[in-house]
């Protein structure tokens, strides 16, 4: 049980009010039925226009729900978790938004959605309402199903005739298009992990290090058991599966969704993957990688194809204000920028200074001598490695001393500052690096010494995030600037 | 193991560049760096106005990729997972992006970004670059905690810092407009399991039916572990949490981010509950909710909120082209549709016929008189329910005869419709409903009786989707309408 809900009873109630709380401000509105049906809808429906109504069980947020707008659904009917909506909720969905110019059911392929929303059509029938229905079935995983299912393809049919009916079209010619977008798509989906319902138990069925190939949007097991598979192999094994003319078709479009658990940089390296197959170089419009048409929290991912022509392409990249409907993006070639930095030489020249140079052999032999002693009291407080990163500096300096610039104190500083940076490593290099970059810096800037040494610990601080007091090597450099 | 991953070492890379197969489109590019740094950037950059680098270990996204673009960053620069990027990498990022306006850089406080970012800082000033560097401390987890995590506050300051770039106007001004931001916003997170890396064990920290308040977004834990909390209490319990000036302020917006493994039903959930605390009423924009800063799939979510002026609401709702901002959306009360449905009754009176009556009658008694040995046969290959079902159908029949009007087969066949679909359950009676409703409609527009039963059936086999030799009771009815 890890689900951050209230009551069992009102999760899909409590859901739409969020949802509109925050996306009704594109004109949504939740219909208040006597019935309890949990429908949401447009405010403002045109009736001079052919109506869409889509929904299925809840589970599968952001469908149907955010779907819903102009240039997409006209109204979703909400089902309880996985379990279709009831004939009178979709009656009722009928009847509130089905004017003069009709309306179109767009159903899914599971016998509780044609069976719920099949009698509500044929009761608003009737009622002499003008409706009409239609079946999206695009899961392929089942090869020859008789009855396939109906997966995140129907977004495709959704937008398509959406579309149709916006620019006006009749109901029929509404629906021949979602007819014609549902006959040229194919889905199929993959997952590591079955959902999990808020008061169920967690299913047992997939052991850690397996996946299931073509398993279904509600958790339905599919006898493809397979080993986990990497990103590519998963893309090639679901590209290989798309059949018919989807194999050769010049322009796809392509839904990449998100089932519901996949952490956005595995989805990622799925879109990579997938884009790279055959189908991907034919793929021209990406929607997604989102979470479109979720299982609850499964871990995985659904990959959907259409085969474009120009009708199709065009009303798929119609506008819509759908909140959930991310748009069709062009696929692109990753485009590259050449760096232009010009690899900077270090800018500085060896130089001699007897005084300076004493002086830098007189510490770093000072603090190689001082390894044992800096690790034994680091020990007692800490990891123990502060001798060593310490003496590993000092050698550092000490090993490229004839290359420093000892005549000129801002380069020499700059020097350091390389020389910390890469041989010290641990934080306390990143520390003494910023430390001796920023003073010479400022030394560079006519600064004198105290006064650039004192910037350079003031960066160290700000960097650094430590305070004086709080027993740092800060609080041992402090007093150096002083007069 | 649960992830679509190739190698680990190529996770990154790849990650960023299906992202920009797919994103790329808004004009973004990835930098092509000799030394291998992870780097995404605009394809076009006016060095006339200042550049704005963030960054951190990667396992954020959408953060902080998602976020170049036109309004919001210039680049972003990706440390492998949850660990930050390297020195070299931001000086080649500010390099790259940094002309005479400037460049500044936007790090969330961790010690390992403020270092690195910081030496790249003052390395690239040393180079006379003009580079800015402000700190994002948002999270409020630990009471006067001495350095604050930053999280998905950050968004905001991109966001703010991102337009006052954009709108020309001098590096210190979008450095004191990011400040004002980052001095604006509180964070919080909880969650009810800790993310889980690729080819690490997965940490068994969170018991099932725990939550832990205020854990970090790469999992680090925090001392307060609660019980797992409804939406309601974590709502709650968030927005106790934040102090100072968001308790009084008129005017806030908030961030509702998936900390990456929630589903997105329970989003919605939060969204309500959130919006429903005093915190939530003086909410006037959302950015979500959706997975914007994320911890891998750690299921969880977290709230920040920003208290809001004039100039920081303008430069919150100003465009950006950055895929991964969803937006700023007002709130708003749920909108309600009243159901324009007239309760319809009945749309028959009873009547009377000796001879349908009769008929009636006498399939009704004969059905339930073969409820045994029907309950028998479907025993033999399904539930053992047909009997039952179908007799209760008849007595349901039976119990309203005299109210059926039997004179009229039209209106007779719908009101049969009804009794079916109320009476009988399971899906024979919502098929055997279809069939009454369908023939009835058909009857009423002038068919004879073979010709509406031949259209019942075509519904029913259409709805149901079964065909005839499927040996369902399609193929007993089949034959009725034959002449």
């Amino acid at each position: 049980m890890t689900h951050f809900v209230n009551g069992i009873d009102t999760v899909i109630s409590d859901a739409i009010d969020g949802y509109l709380r925050v996306f009704g401000c594109v004109r949504l509105a939740r219909l208040s039925s006597p019935g309890g049906a949990k429908i949401v809808l447009r405010q403002h429906i045109d009736k001079s226009k052919g109506s869409l109504i889509s929904g299925s069980g809840s589970g599968h947020e952001p469908a149907h729900v955010g779907f819903v707008g102009e240039g997409m659904l006209t109204a979703a009917v909400c089902g309880e978790i996985f379990a279709s909506p009831s004939v009178d909720a979709v009656l009722t969905a009928i009847r509130v938004v089905t004017g003069p110019a009709g309306c179109l059911l767009i159903v899914q392929n599971y016998a509780g959605d044609r069976l719920n929303f099949g009698l509500a059509a044929e009761k608003a029938r009737a009622e002499v309402l003008n409706v009409e229905m239609m079946i999206v079935a695009d899961d392929i995983a089942i090869r020859d199903a008789p009855r396939p299912r109906g997966v995140a393809g129907t977004l495709f049919v959704h937008k398509i005739a959406g579309d149709t009916a916006e620019r006006g079209l009749e109901l029929a010619k509404v629906k021949a298009a979602a007819e014609k977008a549902a006959s040229a798509v194919q889905s199929i989906g993959i997952a590591s992990t079955v959902c999990t319902i808020s008061g169920r138990a967690t299913p047992e069925r997939l052991p850690e290090g397996m996946a299931e190939l073509g398993l279904g949007i509600h958790g339905e097991p599919r006898i493809e058991r397979i080993s986990l598979p990497t990103a590519n192999e998963a893309a090639r094994m679901i590209s290989e599966r798309f059949g018919g003319s989807v194999k050769t078709a010049p322009a796809l479009a392509m839904i990449i969704n998100n089932l519901g658990g996949m952490p956005a940089i595995e989805m990622s390296l799925v879109a990579k993957a997938i884009l790279e197959t055959d189908i991907g170089a034919r793929t021209q419009f990406v929607i997604g990688p989102a979470p479109l048409m979720t299982a609850l929290d499964m871990r995985g991912f659904s990959i959907s194809v259409l085969v474009l022509d120009r009708d199709l392409t065009e009303a798929l990249l119609a506008p819509t204000l759908a909140p959930a409907c991310p748009g069709a993006r062009s696929t692109a070639p990753v485009s590259r920028v050449d760096s232009t930095e010009t690899t900077r030489t270090a800018a500085y020249a060896p130089s001699t200074n007897a005084q300076v140079r004493r002086g830098v052999e007189t510490v770093s032999k000072a603090i190689i001598a001082s390894e044992a002693d800096l690790k034994l009291l680091d020990a007692k407080v800490g990891d123990g490695d502060t001798g060593t990163t310490m003496a590993n500096a000092a050698r550092a300096v000490l090993g490229t001393i004839d290359q420093l610039p000892l005549a000129n104190p801002a380069q020499l500083c700059g020097a350091l500052a390389d020389t910390f940076a890469k041989g010290m490593g641990r934080s306390s290099g990143v520390l003494l690096s910023i430390l001796a970059s920023a003073t010479g810096h400022a030394l560079a800037s006519g600064s004198p010494w105290g006064a650039a040494l004192s910037v350079g610990l003031g960066r160290m601080e700000y960097y650094g995030g430590a305070r004086e007091g709080d027993r740092t090597m800060l609080d041992a450099l402090r007093p150096a600037p002083q007069p």
